[in-house]
């Protein structure tokens, strides 16, 4: 077997055997197989795809290039959420301390944003000492002992999908299905999920740009997990507009803690019911939907899952008197209103728009080595089918300087009215 | 303009400009476009194709990216002769001393073999004191004085095309037609060529293996002539088995020498014969193939092909006293002759397996850096269609050490009786 003979196989549209798929992998991360022979190697497979088995060996090939984490003791009411993102995504925030209330076990690990705006471990480190980088032997033992912990990713988790993932991103072939999907999974199953809630996102502010694409990768996604033993549910949901209100780091987990107290967006509401019910049922705690759905509205309504977050975070050594009292977190320095200059109903509201100014902001970050203002952002107030009078504030900007004129000029003009 | 673009487009199977063509040969000479993105670009086309237009564009870009000879001053006699590659490729050295002869100026400068056999630069250089690497204005006052210079690639010609054939041998990327012709065009182009005859070889001995590929990229390099302002002619030749009785770099020049007194192989003969009358009527020598034929061989039978050879070796800097007495050449010190196990008639002599024993006997080279040996090689006492009894001599084996029994079964093997 050499990487020649792997190329040219795939060049000329035949499958690759589970060897070759392995071979490729390791020698890949190993640096034994070049750079420029990869990419050789994924333009052809972004040209001439890759059947179901082969994107499944893809990634596990590439789940088990480095650590994989065991999750096994903690049982079987465990259950991974993913989304393959967006822009005002703060569901992870809201949803895996709700249905951690309710008996799903919680071992959440999740990524830094690297994009417009910032990851949940960013979101979650706006919070004063709240901790992300816990030992794997404490992130365990807290699931254990309150059923959730949310941390950042401190292992080395598929090394192989890290490498190929930077390099994709160099030769133009990052909108592939079966390398989108086998990049997703394959970090999924190394982080020791067996049953995952996947929320694909379509729409201007995700990777997805229609529901056709966002339901050929769900497709492809559920199917590598039939082939590799995994529960998976796929579930689509829209990211025409930033979902929710706040665009931000501290802003968006105060909009957590209105949302935990009651106070939930529509949009953001429906996206938590939906996938809360399915995490539900995964998780062995019932098998009706709709009743699931009530079961997250009580436990929003009771105070239970606010309750599980605080736990959380204090156990996490987070100081939860911000949680408490979200007016002692550090406010921006400049909070700009940005006026509707003519009336009318909003037709659009262009997702990726905001993201770009929130992380021009300074909300994200476009390289690894950016910080990140975690006071800085957006917060809409209005959004797609509201209607505006003139001089209406559609939103503010939150900012640790003066805004421009150019960054109010793009707000304005994310809006269609 | 930037490579990831020109990636995204040719990935998707548009066609490239002129300017983005010309941006990748330069940004990939330079080294500012790295290896990673070439290679993706070269799978791409690889598998998407090329439109003539772009093919073209390739070639000159490529043809430009180095030095570019300038030939005008020598006039439009100048016919320029190339072939893709042979096994006993003795061709050149035989046909362009004749066709000089006859008025056609002949300016040429031959790559070293990498491969298994000798270019034809090794076998000038077989001949005591002959210099290839002369200065270029040496090559071209030699060519206005005595209508004939044979030199290697003294100039840095094509190193666009240089880098990137080096690249797809790594990537399962050289049995591309858009890219072998652009490869040969751009050298041929960059080499001063006006008036171009190009042998496209097929079978076994050849990078071709059926007429139908020879034909296709015999007419893709037409069409890039058309468009490139360049007077092409593409002949097809069998090289199902090497071409006459030697194969090996001294054995080559002494069959030469033999063919220039008249003791000419059949197979030869008709190569040099077609390849020679469209050479000739190139160069404006006549229109009538046939007529130019019966030149040919008037030039041969009167030693006035003989006599131009002497008078370029001596030009050169050779020692004429081995092509008079060729028994002076040094011989290989193992001269084995092969006899036939069985008798019957020759169906196949398999070019390849020639090719690569006459390599390992120090013919040819592997890597840039090997050193050829000038006096080993193959003799073929017979070929295919001849009939053979047990014991006759198939041929013989020259070598400076003793021939393993595997290198005298193989040759065995390579004959189907």
């Amino acid at each position: 077997m050499n990487i020649l003979e792997i190329i040219a196989k795939k060049r000329d549209k035949k499958e690759l055997s589970k060897e070759e798929i392995e071979y490729f992998v390791q020698g890949y991360t190993k640096g034994e197989i070049t750079d420029y022979q990869a990419a050789a190697l994924v333009m052809a497979i972004y040209l001439n795809q890759m059947t179901g088995r082969e994107i499944t060996n893809l990634t596990l090939a590439m789940a088990y290039s480095g650590d994989v984490l065991d999750l096994s003791e903690i049982g079987q009411q465990i259950v991974d959420k993913h989304s393959t993102g967006g822009v005002g995504d703060k569901v992870s925030l809201i949803l895996l301390p709700t249905v951690s209330s309710l008996g799903v076990k919680i071992a959440k690990m999740s990524g830094r944003g690297l994009g417009f705006t910032g990851g949940t471990v960013d979101k979650l480190e706006s919070i004063p000492g709240y901790q992300t980088n816990l030992p794997i032997q404490t992130f365990i033992q807290n699931v254990k002992e309150i059923g959730i912990s949310m941390i950042g990713q401190t292992l080395n988790l598929a090394p192989a999908d890290k490498k190929l993932y930077a390099l994709r991103d160099t030769i133009s072939c990052t909108d592939s299905i079966p390398l989108i999907a086998s990049s997703i999974m394959s970090k999924k199953i190394a982080s020791g999920a067996q049953n995952i809630v996947l929320d694909v996102t379509y729409g201007s502010g995700a990777f997805m740009k229609t529901k056709e694409e966002a339901n050929k990768l769900a497709k492809t996604m559920q199917e590598i997990g039939e082939l590799a033993g995994k529960n998976v549910t796929c579930i689509l949901t829209s990211m025409e507009q930033p979902l929710g209100k706040a665009v931000g780091n501290t802003l968006e987990v105060i909009e957590t803690i209105r949302a935990l107290n009651g106070q939930i967006e529509p949009d953001v509401e429906q996206v938590i019911l939906l996938l809360g019910s399915h995490m539900l049922k995964m998780g062995g705690l019932g098998d009706n939907l709709e009743e699931n759905k009530e079961k997250i509205k009580d436990a929003i309504k009771s105070g239970k899952a606010f309750q599980k977050f605080i736990q959380m975070v204090e156990k996490q050594g987070g100081d939860i008197s911000y949680l408490l009292h979200p007016e002692k977190f550090e406010k921006a320095k400049y909070i700009t209103p940005v006026l509707a200059e003519k009336e009318g109903k909003i037709q659009k509201l262009h997702a990726l728009s905001i993201a770009e100014i929130a992380c021009s902001l300074g909300a994200g970050r476009t390289r690894k080595e950016d910080k990140i203002d975690p006071a800085v952002g957006i917060v809409l107030e209005k959004k797609i089918g509201d209607k505006v009078k003139k001089q209406d504030t559609l939103g503010y900007l939150y900012a640790n300087r003066e805004i421009t004129q150019q960054e109010k000029e793009k707000f304005l003009n994310s809006y269609v009215i």
